[in-house]
Order: C-alpha cells, then sequence, then structure tokens
C-alpha cells in the first residue's frame, strides 16, 4: 500500500484522474542540477493527450506547478513538488456501479469499501502517469548530461510486428532519431498498416495494443546488485506500476528460452581499452549487474480496456449482471503515448540506481 | 545494495556456495504457526541438486538448521535465522581470472573491484536460491492453512511447448497434481521429448533453457495496490531475484498484446454470490490488485550459462582475449530444479502481501 | 536522504519557508473515514503563527488544499496530497551569506553547496512542521474514533519547572483538558511566571526554550517490535524530525537512570480483568511494545535560535568573522506552538503503529 | 516487526538468549576492507558477560562465526552473516509465566500470543546487542579508516554524577584513552564510589543505572537531512533499539532548553582555513546536518529490572497475583558492559548515513 518509489531518488505519486489535482514528490535528486524546462514540457507534450486521432480527444495542458525544491532554476537539494491541475473534467460520463472489463473497477470497490474516487478511473487512470512522466523527464535530464541516452520504439502493434533493436548496432544517435518522433519505428514503412491497424479498431468501437522495445546507453558498470536489488527487478518493479503493463522481458527474454547456452550467452571481446559482450542477449545486465552493454527491454502493452462496444459485466450495486458500453473519451491506442512514460520511468530507475549503488 | 525484500514478510539472504554457509532471516511471519518440517524437506528436496541426471552431479543434503524464531515447534514472532552448512565444495575448479560467458563473473569483478568471493559463482550462485526456497516453502504451509494453493509447470523447454493453463481449469487439484511431480507438465506425453532435449544438449555440451508458468488459486480480492505496490511489481521484482530469469508475463503476458480490447478484456459475471470473470487474460490482477481470479505467470529461464564448451572470452587479469570451456559439475537444465523454487518465491510474495495489505 | 516516514501511514513533506508552497502526501490512512475538516482547522490553528506576542507577528491562515485521496468528505484509500500556499513572504529580510548560530545555514550550505533556497530557512523552516501538523491531526482523528486520546503540556519554560504527567493520574479527562489551552500546563499557576519569562527574553531580543511532556491514553498492548521498530525508536525518530528539539525521555527517562532497579521496575497487579503495572516509570512502553499504560515522553525544545541581539559569525562567501542580529519576524518562544505539532506528530507514529504492526 | 536497520549498510539481527544461536547479516559495507579480527575480538570482549563482580557471572566466548561475505579476510560486497552459538545456557531457570517487572514478558505475552522463547528473556534479551556490537565494530574499523574516532564514559552512575565532556576539548586522544578503559570515566577519582555503588545495590539484591555519554569526531560536514533522516532521527532510533535506553539528548539536551538563545545558539568563527562553532551546544548537528564538530549525545540507561529482590506481579497463567524474585544469573549493573554497545551502534549509524548520504 505505498506511493513510493526508489532507494535514494525517491517519487511519491498522488491523485485522481477528476480530482482537484495529480503531482509527484521527488527526493534525493542530484544538488545544484540547472533544470531545462523547455527540454520537460517536450516530454510532458509527448504523453500528453488530445494530440492525434489515434488517442483520447480530452485535451489537459499538463505543464505542472513546481512547489518546492528549485530555486533560481536550479533542484536545491530538498524535495520537489510538482503538481498538474486537472482543469478538463466531465466526471458525468462515469456510472460507478457498472464494473468495467479489464479496469480496476472490481478490485478498487472491494479493496476501498466503495469509497474509491471512481471519476474516470480515479487514482488507477492512466492520468496519473504525467507526473511519473515528468519526474522521469527531469532524471532524464540528469543523465543526459552524464552521457546516457534512452529511446524507445513500437516493436509491434497489435498483429504488426517489427525487428528488435538488439538485431542492429544501439547507439545514441539511433536513440535519439527514436526521441525525435512521435510515433517511432525502427522501420518507418511500418507506420501505416500500424496507423490503419488503430484506426480499424477505433472504427469498430474497439482497442488495440501492442509491445515497446526501450533501451539506454552510456551507462557505467555496476549498476544493481545479486538478488533483490537486480536491475532487472527494479526496473520490473517500476515498469509494472504503469497500468496496462503485462509482460516484460530483458535482451532475449522469452526468446532466449529456446536458445542453448552456447548462443545464448554473450561472449566477451576486448574493444580497445574495453571488455564488450559480442551480442547482448541478455540486454546489458549479468547477475542483476549493467555490464555496460545497451539495457534493452521489452514491454508487452494491453489493449486499452475502455471500449465503447458493448460488453457484458455485473452492477456491483445490484448484483445484477448486465451489458454496458464505456462512455466518455478514450484512446483506442495507448502504446504511442505510453513510449515517452517507458523511457522516462527507466530514467527514474538508472538515476536512483547510479545514485544508490554507486 | 540490499538483499532485503518485503514490506512486513522481510527476508534477508546471505552466503556464497562455496562459503562457509548460506540462509535467511525471516522475520513478520504469522506468529504461532506450527511448522511441518517434513514438508519443509520435500520442498528442500525438490530443488536439491544430484538428484537426476538432468541435474549437476553435485550433492548436497541442504537441510537447514534453524538458529531462532521457532520454539516447541511454532513460529514465535521472532526472527528465524535457517542456516545451511556449504559441504560438498570442489573450489580448485575454478579459474576467476576467466570471465564466464553469461555469468556475473565480469560485472562482479568490476563492481566489487575484484574482492568477490569468486568460487561456485560465489553469492551470485543458483544455490543461493536454496534458503530462498527454505523462507517459501514456510511461508507456502501457512498460505496454504488459508485455503491458498499453488503450482506450475513447465511450459516449455528449448523448443519443445505445451500448452498454457489459462486454457484449462485452474484449481487446487490440478496445482497439487502437478506438486507431485519431479518434472511437472501440463501434458506428459511431452515429457520424452523435453528429456531428450536436456540429455542432447548434455551430450554436446551444451544446456537449455525453458519457461515456467505458475499459478495461486484461494486468494482474497484486494492484495496489491496501484503503482508502486502493485502485485505484477511485487512478484516480478521478486522472480528478476532468481538467477537466469529473463522476463515473466501475467496472464497472457505478451500475446495481449496482440489482442483487440474487446478480446484482452475480462468480462464480469455472477458465480452464486461472487464475481469472477469468464476469462483470465489478466492473470488475476486489475489496477494491481488480486480480483480473485487465479493468479497466473509466465518466467523465461535463460539456459545454464556455465558449458563444458569451448568459449571466446577475456582474460580479466592479463586483459588479454582467450577461449576456454567452463570446467566443473554443472547443470544442462536448471528449469526442472527452478519450479519450485518460482512456487515457493511466489509464495513469499503472496504472504507478505497478505500480511501487509489487508 | 528521506522525506518519507511510515512502515504503512507513509508520509512525504516538502516546501520551504518562501516559496510557492508547502505540504504533504500521505498514504495508506484507513480507508472510509469521514474527515472533520473544523477539527483539522482547529489544530492548524494551534500551530498557526501570528496568534499571540509570544509568538512571530507574521500571519498565515495555513488552511491546507486538499489535492487528491479524499472524495465525498471520507479517505478514499488512495494518497492525499495537502498544500498549503505561502502568502505572507518576506524575502528581503534574509542576507544568506551570514551564518545564523543555531540554524542550519552553514550545514546546508556546505551539503547542497549553495543551492538552498536560504529565505526563511527555506526547506529546514519550523513552517514545514505545518503540513505534518496536518497529517497528525488527521491521524489523530482516526486514533480518536479508536479511543485514543493525546494530550501535552509545557512541562517547564527557560527555569520555570512544573510536574510531570507520571505523578498524577493520566486520563483522557485531563488530556482533554489540557488540549482547550493554548498555553497547557499541569499548574496554571506558573502561567504568569512563564509568560513573563518569555516576554522579558523578547524585550532583551532574546529567546526561551522548554520541555513538553505528551502522553496518549487508551492504547493497545502490543504497538511496536524489539529493537529497530521498537516504540521509543520510531517515536524519537518523529521527534527529532521536528526542528529544535534535542532530546527525548520516555517515562521517568534520564531519572530513571537515577533508580535503583527495585524503584524502577513497575510493578503488575490485576485491575480487574487486565493486568496493569503500579507505577509506570517506563512510560507505557516494555521491550519496545506498549503495555496498554499510557505512553509518556517528554521533549527538549530549545530556545528559537533567531534572536535580534548581535551574535558573531562568519561570512560563509567572503570568509570573513563578522558580527550580526537577525532580522524578520520571529518567536521568542516556540514551545507553546510547538505543544500541537508533538502531539500531532505522536498521532502519526501511533496510528502507522497501530495499521502496521496489529 | 522489523529487525531490519539502515539506509545503505542494513543489518538484520536474530537470535534469543537461550536458543540455538543469534546473529546478524550486514549489507552494504564498503568492499574490500580488511578486517581487523582481533580488534573484533576486543570489542566483544568489552561487552561480554562474566568478566568482572559487576557483571552477570554468565561466561560466553562471544566469538563470532562468519558465514558469508569476507574473503582472503577482506569484505566482498556480498552480505556479512555472523554467528555466535549460545553455549552456556541454563533455561530451568525461568518460569515464564511470572511477568517479570521492568521486562518485556507481558508484552511479548500478549503480542505474541504466549508464542515467545522466554528462556532468559528470548529475542529480548540483552544478549542480542552481542551481534550489534559486532557488527558496530566491523563499522568502527571502516570509520577509523577514515579519520574518524568513537569513544564513551559513564556520566553518571546511580546519583554519582561525573561531569560532560562538552566542558572539555573532544578529540581522538581524549576518546581513545577511554576507549582503553574498561570502566571509562573522565574523572578518574570517581570509580571508587560508582563501584561501591553497583556492590552495595547488589548486595541488597538491587542494580542501578546510569547515563552514558558518546562522542564521535573527524566526521565530515553534510551527514543527515533535515526531517525523517535527520542524524538525531537516526541515532535516537538505532539508541532506542537497544534494551534499557530510556533517553537520549544531543549536545545539552534537556539543559538547553533551560537557556535563553543568545546562551544556546554555538557562534561561528574561523579555525584556519573552517568554519567551526565556539561552544557545542547543539552536540555537532544543525538542522539535523552533522556539521563537523564532534557529535555528543548522552543515553539513560535504566537500572537492570532482574534483581534477586521479592517483587509483586502477576501469574499470566492463573491471573493471580503473586510474588516472586527474578532467578538465574544477572548484572547488578549493565552501564559499564552498555558502553562500547552504544559506541559500536554509533559506528553503524555513522557509517550507514557516510555510505548513504554523501
Amino acid at each position: 500500500m505505498s506511493n513510493v518509489f526508489g532507494n535514494k531518488v525517491k517519487v511519491s505519486i498522488f491523485g485522481e484522474s477528476h480530482g482537484n489535482g495529480i503531482g509527484i514528490v521527488i527526493d534525493g535528486l542530484p544538488v545544484g542540477f540547472a533544470v531545462d524546462f523547455d527540454e520537460i514540457s517536450r516530454q510532458m507534450q509527448r504523453r500528453a493527450p488530445g494530440n492525434s486521432a489515434l488517442a483520447t480527444p480530452r485535451k489537459e495542458e499538463d505543464i505542472p506547478e513546481i512547489l518546492s525544491g528549485i530555486f533560481n532554476g536550479k533542484t536545491t537539494g530538498a524535495p520537489i513538488c510538482a503538481v498538474i491541475k486537472n482543469t478538463n473534467t466531465k466526471s458525468h460520463d462515469y456510472t460507478p456501479q457498472l464494473l468495467r472489463p479489464g479496469h480496476a473497477d472490481f478490485t478498487a470497490y472491494i479493496k476501498y469499501g466503495g469509497n474509491s474516487d471512481y471519476r474516470g478511473g480515479g487514482h488507477f487512470s492512466g492520468r496519473i502517469t504525467a507526473p511519473l512522466n515528468f519526474a522521469g523527464a527531469l532524471a532524464r535530464q540528469i543523465l543526459s548530461a552524464r552521457g546516457i541516452t534512452i529511446g524507445a520504439h513500437i516493436k509491434s502493434l497489435e498483429n504488426i510486428c517489427g525487428s528488435s533493436m538488439l538485431s542492429s548496432d544501439i547507439n545514441a544517435d539511433l536513440l535519439n532519431m527514436l526521441n525525435k518522433n512521435d510515433f517511432p519505428l525502427l522501420d518507418e514503412s511500418l507506420k501505416e498498416q500500424m496507423v490503419a491497424s488503430v484506426l480499424a479498431a477505433k472504427n469498430e468501437l474497439d482497442s488495440v495494443g501492442g509491445v515497446i522495445e526501450c533501451a539506454a546507453v552510456g551507462l557505467p558498470i555496476g549498476l544493481g546488485s545479486p538478488f533483490f536489488e537486480s536491475m532487472e527487478s527494479r526496473i520490473a518493479h517500476m515498469m509494472f506500476s504503469i497500468p496496462a503493463i503485462k509482460g516484460i522481458e530483458f535482451g532475449c527474454g522469452f526468446n532466449i528460452a529456446q536458445m542453448r547456452g552456447s548462443k545464448a550467452n554473450d561472449e566477451f571481446y576486448l574493444h580497445g581499452e574495453s571488455i564488450k559482450t559480442k551480442t547482448n542477449n541478455n540486454g546489458g545486465i549479468n547477475g542483476g549487474i549493467t555490464n555496460g552493454m545497451p539495457i534493452v527491454f521489452s514491454v508487452a502493452v494491453k489493449p486499452t480496456p475502455s471500449i465503447a462496444r458493448l460488453q457484458s459485466t455485473v452492477n456491483i450495486v445490484t448484483n445484477e449482471e448486465t451489458a454496458f458500453s464505456v462512455q466518455g473519451r478514450h484512446d483506442p491506442c495507448i502504446v504511442q503515448r505510453a513510449v515517452c512514460v517507458i523511457e522516462n520511468a527507466l530514467a527514474l530507475c538508472l538515476l536512483d540506481a547510479m545514485e544508490s549503488d554507486l
């Protein structure tokens, strides 16, 4: 029952989709860092709703107000609180007694005894990732100043599958190229098909999901620990905090389970002064610790559960079976909006690891 | 840099493969529970080495000595420390300067400045899962007394794929049936092929991996929280603490990313007094919280990195490229031994959630 | 480097005295509790500045805005964020390069490399106890509904010493009587002397401190644990988080060190169905665990370090010795304002213990 | 309900007085530190029972066995587990149903439902400070290598009061001089009186307590944080984990509450290149952060609750009032044995702060 994450760089999130505001407190950031607010805004815009036909028409400015922790444009060492007021809410769209399939309505109702703020999903809303995205964007700037670059792409969308970054040379240029794109793909030629897939689902009052592959380069060797502080544990812990994520795999992930050891093992070689691996099937992590190769992982994003189609459900108040279609403004696909959240959430994990482990 | 896991039921593990001993401290267990040591022993035997041609010939009794926290056969409320002395070590088999591909030798060397106990992988050894298995077996007994049953099967081994439990009715009987088996499979007819696959790899001085699917039934609704204490976050955190795990997915996992929302959403219906879902694509968890359906997840186990084949590597002392084959006694496949570790590690997560969340 | 406290009821505080706002995030509160905002306001007024000649003339309304976690007047189970905007700041009064003796100016300057928000003491300001007071007031209501009453009095002020509650019968009536008073004393006859002491110090551009004794009755037996979660550890941890606290003692505290065991030991007797102790020299805690007797402890509050007298110091920028007098609006005594902060901070500790330990 | 302490240097303790063994797991220590086991033994001997007429005649070697985390005499970065087997127990001396006044018998019985190991106080025994002392002794060596020296003295025993170190020049020489003494005093002339006080109490089947003042010099500026990670919070948290501690004060502590601000404030001056304070009334900590002056604090140690005198109590099984005298071997005074525990527990706090805060 905790909204707190991190060993040294600790974040606490709060807020409901249709309440007064949402936000985050960030403690333990490096001191004296000059924040680039334009870049923060850009990262917030990448996630913000209302930007395309693929996403919800709900428009939010999503510009956080900084209440504390930044003075003369720099981090002070005191906790930063950033708040986003909710401005564009249509709460009459919700009928809380009808449990939306695929959502937390049922579990929240039972756990919190009917006291949850159900409007717009309340605290369970994907909207709560906005402050997480803010904190991650801040962490990312600090990592960037240390030579670490993060990027991600849509590896698959519905049943349209692109290739993995593992098969290419992952470097800062590639990741920066992906970062410039609102719908980042390794192979741009798949875009048309993918967009068509989203629009088709939308047309049919349905939704689609996909897989995002994310990478970080420029990392030091030595982040993470064996067992409970393995980098896989920490990154997975964070990623499964993001609504709609149902799977994560590092490096070759589930495919590595089909390989022989002789193929799966990443052999070492000398690259100038440094030791590298010929392949990166382990995704940059050995024994829970970064090995200096790119960290690479993929997450499965389920299709948006809010769909306008008729679905069977139960009325939790009357305890009767019924059918209904979810009203309100929803995304036929959140994969493209989730890309930056995944990237920035990774940044938060990595900065916390750098501050606490080294 | 932490060997501690849990909110209320906290475990701390320690030990190296070839040191004096390995063990675990368990705090916060329910008080007054009468421990069934025979059942603990059985769980330890399921993981223990030296039991079949598929595993390492190193034999360890692996019977833990209880130093504290149990009095007159019952938990006292004080921390339990369980220690397993290492008795059958052959440390001359290791040449630490040659970095074993797929292992933590390189990352450990850099992180700990060459001070690690490298013998048998030291603290990174899969052997350290024995005390984790012990703690989990204890937690499992307590869960069992509360009507919760856990079981797992080998869903795939190398490229031999069985079916998912999600397609069948998951109940305590099924899980108990799997529990009776040293090589648990949903479809016994695959066993011959799988064993042949392991022996073939062994013959070729190689190794294989696989996928384990695990489930728990009888759970209350309401374990877990949104965001950083989601059940997915906590279970994934634990699973990635186990060496060789490279991926995890809940419910349909990566497959759900290919579904439309209308198919992925688990519709609600009335089952007598209670509300259930027609499908369980979300693996028993909505919004991070258990919904009363079986928790189902799969983990990818990479092939054992220790293989007798010649591999390229670097000598970290002389900084020269070289080739070598890993000596010592190793498992051509650890999947079947990992099954109970996955089950018992899940038990630890679930008991911690029950004690801290309800 | 953490602004987070609590095992299950977790608070994160943020803010600077002259920044945009101060506040707190509270997670893990019991769900469905109907908040009495009038009572919260009353507790905020007890701490608020500008209320008497004994305190700073800075006036703040200190009414928190609730951003999240309360819906239809009740706690929802989601984190509560409460923000107090800073409205009445006079930042030109501060010359940060002159280190104020007794303050954190020097340590903050070194620790944060000159990046702190120094205005009004920034994050180190006693003002940051306002949100802590809010969270505690909320916790206190919940405790009150469970039959637990908290109260405190000024045991001594400068060198005017009153008696300890330990020598009287501590019950809810006594504590409630103290709660009605802005300057709570066991012996009202001391008030005149104490007020005179504060005004004399004020006149001489100086300040005074004192000792607050706090008690809680109605507690269950069994809160706390031996060692690191002893109730003394947790209460002391919280109390030393409050600026200006320099000592804490439980029960007879330092006096118990002068007693013989035969006098210090609290002998048991039967009181109807329950077991009580004849004396309460241990302050309601044995072996770190509440024994059902009143929890009683005292804290030492140092004299307000901000005084208008000329003091020697160093200019940290020019590295020269100099003398100066602290400008701005300050309290000649904060003891009477601290009383409710101590009480409410205790409430937070106790509620966290009730939610996590039982 | 947690036996874990520390942010980065984490310790988990376990064990009961008359169980199989007691011990500690220490994680997060600096890597590659060559441990001086002779010095560890010396610190263990300072605490060990059976050394003088002032203490219990129970003799224990108290030499811990290292199970893990040290290889070739150096810390490896993996958790260290140290175990002390219990060898000299006389469990027939205990009648658990008779609640010993001043002990945890009653609270433990209620909290743990009669399941505790009651023999010799079980997990509540002062004996469990032996592994804490071990961990602290290790931390202390590491601090010592960084130029930090810790020492303590008996400031008062029963009603015989010595002076405070604050009135003298606290430096490494003074502290090292105290360290050489089994009964460390600032003024040796008080020893005779104090010893007489203990022996008189012993003769009268009674016990005495006292106050220990402890200091550390050579500390960096910047350990600790405002609020919940203040150094006072962390040190107090640790100290109240030690059985029998009922009060703590930093610097002048409770006396500072009687001073005017102009006297209490520690004025700054230049000492060569560095900034120091003329007085050290705040005990080396401002705003929760070390200021480079010696850390100085005092703790109140209550008289040993186990006394042979007849005391009133309740039989918890029959629920009848009765009288009894505590049998077994007990210390008429534990103050002199607690000195090194206080010192070493401080070392653990300080090392954790250095590793996590800087």
